[in-house]
């Protein structure tokens, strides 16, 4: 197999996997993108071609790295001519079967991260989850993998698809109360800033003991004082007010079943 | 003032705070806490005495460190004989008025942080607010919070009160969807361990970002294929999948505002 690399779609995962991939020797030819301006500048830091016109991805390329937003698949990949090359995706919810109606040799290649495109993030650490029917295209995948990361595990789609769940709870929702927090302290002209330490060392008790382990606050004490004040704090907002009310008794069931 | 100090309260924030400050030259005379275990084992790493009954609580400390759950104040503190003495509470969510019933010369002592008993943190990070209606003891308590800290504020209870409630979003209610995580990953035994370079990497994020800059997944994107295959995957756990749902309506009418 070729190593030359089209990456089809250009945001925040294909960027940082893409120029990760170029470190390791893997020469990307070809950036596909919707938009024009997200094209070019990835295609001019990998110092690759660009194009916007799905008919326009060149055919022959070692392997199509699929980063796209599934709802553009469609649009997408029925117009490029993929013939026997490899074809993987790196969606944590999309199911390895789902390319099967654009190609014929598919795999998944899903880096479990949060990635920006003007953030470097430390490969070595990321955990990459690869599948494939074919023991041949696996074999490929887990080299590719291993050349930027440690760790590399093979996990099936419906396995993958809960661990997307996860990554949403442990990441996007993760990062929503942090917004929450920062709006409930500007109200009163807090900077966030002050909240910078106690964000760290709550990700960091978990990377030792359990999340189980390491809970505290009103809730899971059954603080009602606490929780009655705070619930009074947060009369003017109410679409945050519910939120504490369901996340405290989340809290709350969740421990007295333990 | 004398440096002499007396913890009212072992628990973890006790526990921490009286380290550090035993680091610092400052002596714990004594330790309560209702519970023997925790006075005994505290005052065991301070070279303290202990008691669990308030009325042997000692007279004339220079300090009185309230570190109780509020609703043990009324069952401890009548019975202490504080005199002219300085009393402090550390609570994020009690007006510094609520100790005008028990103590004439009274204070606030607030280290935003989240603490466990065993795990050293480093104070020198950690935002302290204080809080006191005398200029004398605002000063005593500086003096106190800048030899264990840089961050040193001036704050008054309501907005120490919101402080608090952010807190709780930014830490308690995180750690609450680190451990939905994990059960989650549990469920096809897959270790929480994988997440936790993107634990690590949300937090760090938000630390030169904002966290509206940080957000992603798919509720932002409002991508709604992945939404319901997540939704599905979720069907066994009735709770989660409500919370997912209502965390994902937060996000998106959060980012609609912007």
């Amino acid at each position: 197999m070729s190593c030359r690399i089209v990456f089809i779609g250009a945001g925040n995962l294909a960027t940082r996997l893409s120029l990760e991939l170029q470190g390791k020797g893997y020469i990307t030819e070809q950036v596909y993108s919707r938009t024009e301006s997200s094209a070019k500048e990835l295609a001019v830091r990998l110092n690759a071609r660009h194009t916007t016109n799905p008919a326009d991805i060149v055919a022959g390329a070692g392997i199509y790295f699929i980063a796209l937003k599934d709802s553009a698949w469609d649009e997408v990949l029925p117009h490029v001519a993929f013939g026997d090359s490899l074809v993987v995706h790196c969606s944590g919810s999309m199911p390895l079967s789902a390319l099967k109606r654009f190609a014929k040799n598919t795999g998944v290649f899903y880096p479990l991260q949060t990635f920006s495109k003007d953030t470097p993030v430390h490969f070595k650490e990321i955990p990459v989850f690869i599948e494939s029917a074919s023991g041949e295209i696996e074999t490929k995948l887990r080299e590719v993998a291993e050349s930027i990361t440690g760790k590399v595990s093979v996990m099936d789609s419906e396995s993958r698809l809960h661990l997307h769940v996860s990554a949403v709870f442990a990441c996007n929702f993760v990062n929503h109360l942090y917004a929450l927090a920062a709006e409930i302290l500007s109200k009163k002209e807090i900077s966030f800033e002050v909240l910078h330490p106690l964000i760290m060392e709550t990700a960091g008790k978990i990377q030792h003991s359990t999340p189980v382990q390491a809970q505290t606050g009103p809730a899971v004490r059954f603080d009602q004082n606490v929780i009655s004040a705070h619930l009074k704090a947060l009369e003017s907002d109410p679409g945050v007010k519910e939120l504490y009310e369901r996340l405290s008794e989340s809290i709350y069931n969740y421990h007295k079943k333990m």
